[in-house]
């Protein structure tokens, strides 16, 4: 089964666009997770436990894990393997944003593939199509190219200008067109940019958007929906991560995260049926 | 001390602008090294013992260590703890071409840093200077931007004119003008691309520069001294990684890496003096 094909189960049967982003930062942490023998996981399996209902992604964050190094990497495994084995109808989206020459790029298709065997990874376009051919032979994963992301200085080189015609939708065309020879290729448009993100759903049809932003980087769902749906009104993975993470710091932050979960997942649905 | 003061003095006490890349590709170590408990460690170990005074900087490529998982990562941090503690005047560049937005790109300088303990890192620029700040604030440490990178297509999106200019000259440009205020940026330019190094040296002035590429992806030396070298015979960091690496695959692996590096890093000088 492709990446597109169990999003899209996922999707009907949860009745969600809503990707929740696994971002566990240890000093955010309740006091009494922080005090476990392995707080990032045991953080994210409650809060996949209380929310695997409402969402149709889950996104792991590679650096929050890196960040403490054998430790985290080993919790980011365990946190994959979680939910492959209780939630294998759940895809999991690696947000790891990588990009070598070919050679290399093997390597981190291993990790994120076959080590932690995640159904679809983030990743840079700026070494081209040819560099990351290791990546796009896995034919039934999803690849997330970065196209024009959620932070506040993205235009810097995003939006220079090639012939009138950004690099953003430059980028969002040689994807969508050319890359996508497998059906495996879509793109990354943060959800604080909904005026972008309309240009580049003009430009790829139905294929489906990661919209990271929403929540505490600024990002408003009513415009992101009405600038990203597809005609099937889907299309879009809407991710939340801090703002349902974090919404609740004592014994109870699961049961807090999901109450946010259902509010955000709900507000989503509300602007697909009309 | 500054990456580019501990770079002048070994550039100075080794008299070479030789990098070592270290790739530790499971299935290309003699098979000797291949039945260790460590093998990525130990044979990235015995290249350094025997390699050491000929080279100015290691760059370890974690996509090799990570495609192994948390064992990868352990000997990565084993090598890296390695040269720290036994060559600690020979900087150490992390190849790990990260990027993200300013939040989480906090947890990728903390294993880098913190974590490992590197004096430089490789960085993708898609983002822009603002996302960068987390590792900009390491003011001792050296980041390496993409710029135009070694691999055949890297100019789907690299080599497109913005006003004339090529987006890999702008970037060029943003960086050392820019974003260079704490005299902690640098540029990565392919060493199978020449032409474009000699373009982004005219615009850089004596910055230093990664160039990747030599050997088995076809970088020539004499071109890439000749259009590369800045007023002072120096500024560049001239890696090779396979072409050293894997040239013996016996007992005497290292040797004979010891021996192809020497003669490399001769054929550099020669390029130095005249």
């Amino acid at each position: 089964m492709t990446f597109q094909q169990k999003l899209d189960r996922v999707v009907e049967k949860n009745n969600s666009l809503l990707c929740i982003g696994l971002d566990p930062d240890l000093e955010k942490l309740p006091k009494h997770i922080q005090a476990n023998k392995h707080p990032l996981f045991e953080f994210t399996k409650d809060i996949i436990d209380s929310t695997h209902d409402l969402v149709c992604c889950y996104k792991p964050n590679s650096a929050f894990y890196e960040a403490r190094g054998v430790q985290g990497i080993g919790e980011l495994q365990m946190t994959c393997e979680y939910l492959r084995e209780k939630y294998p109808e759940i895809p999991i989206l690696l947000d790891f944003k990588r990009g070598d020459i070919g050679n290399t790029n093997k390597g981190y298709a291993a990790f994120a593939f076959d080590y932690l065997g995640v159904d679809a990874v983030t990743l840079h376009p700026y070494q081209g199509i040819e560099a990351l051919q290791p990546f796009l032979d896995y034919k039934e994963k999803g690849l997330f190219i970065l196209c024009k992301t959620s932070n506040p200085g993205s235009g810097e080189f995003q939006n220079l200008l090639i012939n009138n015609e950004p690099l953003y939708t430059i980028v969002a065309k040689q994807v969508a067109k050319e890359w996508n020879q497998n059906s495996n290729c879509f793109l990354v448009v943060g959800a604080t940019y909904p005026e972008e993100l309309q240009k580049v759903r003009a430009i790829v049809g139905d294929l489906t958007i990661l919209t990271p932003g929403l929540g505490a980087q600024g990002g408003d769902t009513k415009a992101v929906m009405k600038a990203g749906l597809n005609a099937k009104k889907s299309g879009l993975l809407i991710n939340s991560s801090r703002e349902i993470l974090y919404v609740g710091n004592g014994q109870d932050f699961a049961q807090k995260a999901r109450e946010k979960a259902v509010i955000i997942r709900d507000e989503i649905n509300t602007y697909r049926t009309i």
